[in-house]
């Protein structure tokens, strides 16, 4: 079962999905599945332990598995989650009254690598550069889908940051409806003359907050930063989503990504950390951009009373320890 | 330092508190300091170790530390927090361009016991009680102060639930601004005609949501639960905030707190948990509640990229198990 349901009377909403059900006493103990190159789904060889790959990224072309043949030899593979959040097999929601819609949708898991013990700061740069050849295909393949309106790609690493499997890799849940949260930013923007990611990277790449830029890409500890070394990566020329990025753009943003999480290993030990695209697609006001955090403290009591973040590292102090090269 | 910072265009904040400044390899290692009676800085006989009390319950009277003598032989003593994230003692922020104000407030621990160990489902009625209308006093009285627009009550207990001591307690924040979290609430409320909880109330006791009520509260398993096993407490009849209860609704409000957690540990095996309180001060239209759970997930790249959260218990399993006594 998955259903997306509408709090009592805000707009508000979440996934209840039960395809992994637990029992109470399954939450007591809780860890990272450890898993070792024969066990592990995700490892080449194992292919057969996952439903059939979606897309399978091998040697320049983008195959299928079919029922006869799982392609080996990969070097990205694509495959429907086996625990989704949202689907296009559950069954219609019982009514209670309060408003609900079906959890339609899609969730992918995207296996960066065939090997395992892998990390991505540890990318060559054609393979950081076919992952993000990747993440735009898989967008893009989403949204021309009919009833989507959002499709939201992350990635969770380490145990602290919800990940389950150790086995590098991302994910991809396509809904049917935008965000309430990309909804208000969606108006703000609206709202105002020019857009407000295009000023605010004119004045904050001037500042002590910038990290760094490449060819297409800066990077910068924003201002109102919510956590310690968070970090923002945006198109430095106006580009809405990440399907509209140019093979060239996206070398430039996979190469920017891997020194963010580089200097994350540097100076706090390979920590746990999550990073998110945000982009609208077909809203061409919108400015993309990709957010990244070590998890490095957790929100408690007083972000879930107020959605207010403590957070005890200035992004200047950020900026200045993560500039550094 | 500690500022309130507003992000770059849109109605979000931050709080930067460098109080308990960390330099990257700080953050290496974290774990919840496992202290002993004689070095904990929140029992009895360890007074002279925090900052001096500024309310301490004793035996029906509520005292306050001098310089001269600190209060012994206490039941709940309120302290300010050593590392503040707002304060009345901060220095105006440095100008940046960008929307900020002085982390303004107050940041305070409310110490549960004098006793090590104490978990709050195993108090007294006495203890209980006398610990809501510690509540409601220390809510009363920052509220009561120049320049505070909420106060943000919340319990996070637990490693898992953000806590970093584990004597039992409570704390506090109030802040200069209405989180805009509860803006948006109370225009939603504002927007309708009647109260949107006391008709939800009204729906949600008759339904399989219902957990349990007893004289003045009701808890519900809440129809759009963001977390597995997530519980709310209202009351029955409309109140605004925890202020305008009576002393005989405080009672009712402890003992279905203490159902509830008592309930988490026989189902969840002492889970860490939050918990925290919503009102708005001054405004009655406003329906009181207080929201709990425990802490089984780790919201991650998903829930931050969208606010909307994936939980795998329904609230009608999760009705089913807590209301069995």
């Amino acid at each position: 079962m998955s259903e997306i349901r509408k709090h009592y009377f805000l707009d508000e909403y979440c996934i209840i999905a039960t395809e992994r059900s637990k029992r109470p006493s399954d939450f007591v103990s809780k860890k990272l599945e450890k898993s070792s190159v024969t066990d592990c789904v995700f490892c080449a060889g194992n292919e057969g332990k996952t439903p059939p790959a979606t897309a399978v990224y091998k040697k320049g072309d983008i195959l299928k598995d079919t029922k006869k043949e799982l392609v080996e030899g990969w070097e990205v593979r694509c495959i429907p989650n086996l625990y989704p959040a949202v689907s296009n097999e559950f069954a219609k929601p019982v009514l209670s009254g309060w408003e609900v819609q079906e959890g339609f949708g899609f969730h992918e898991v995207i296996v960066e690598s065939p090997t395992h013990g892998r990390t991505l700061s540890s990318f060559s740069d054609n393979e950081i550069e076919l992952l993000m050849q990747v993440y735009r295909d898989r967008l893009y393949y989403y949204h021309s889908k009919k009833n989507i309106q959002y499709v939201s790609l992350f990635k969770n690493w380490g145990e602290c940051a919800g990940a389950s499997l150790e086995h590098i890799h991302s994910q991809l849940i396509a809904l049917p409806i935008l965000p309430p949260v990309l909804k208000r930013e969606q108006a703000a923007i609206h709202a105002v003359d020019g857009c407000p990611y295009c000023h605010m990277i004119e004045k904050e790449t001037k500042s002590e907050r910038m990290v760094r830029e490449n060819k297409d890409f800066v990077a910068i500890a924003p201002y109102a930063s919510r956590y310690p070394f968070e970090v923002w990566i945006l198109p430095k020329h106006h580009v809405n989503h990440l399907t509209n990025c140019t093979a060239e753009m996206l070398r430039s943003l996979g190469e920017m990504i891997r020194f963010v999480l580089l200097k994350y290993e540097d100076l706090l030990g390979f920590p746990s950390y999550n990073y998110m695209f945000y982009g609208i697609f077909g809203d061409d006001s919108y400015h993309l951009n990709m957010r990244c955090h070590p998890i490095l403290s957790t929100p408690a009591g007083f972000e879930k009373n107020t959605d207010i973040y403590i957070n005890t590292v200035t992004p200047e102090d950020a900026a200045l320890y993560l500039k550094f090269e």
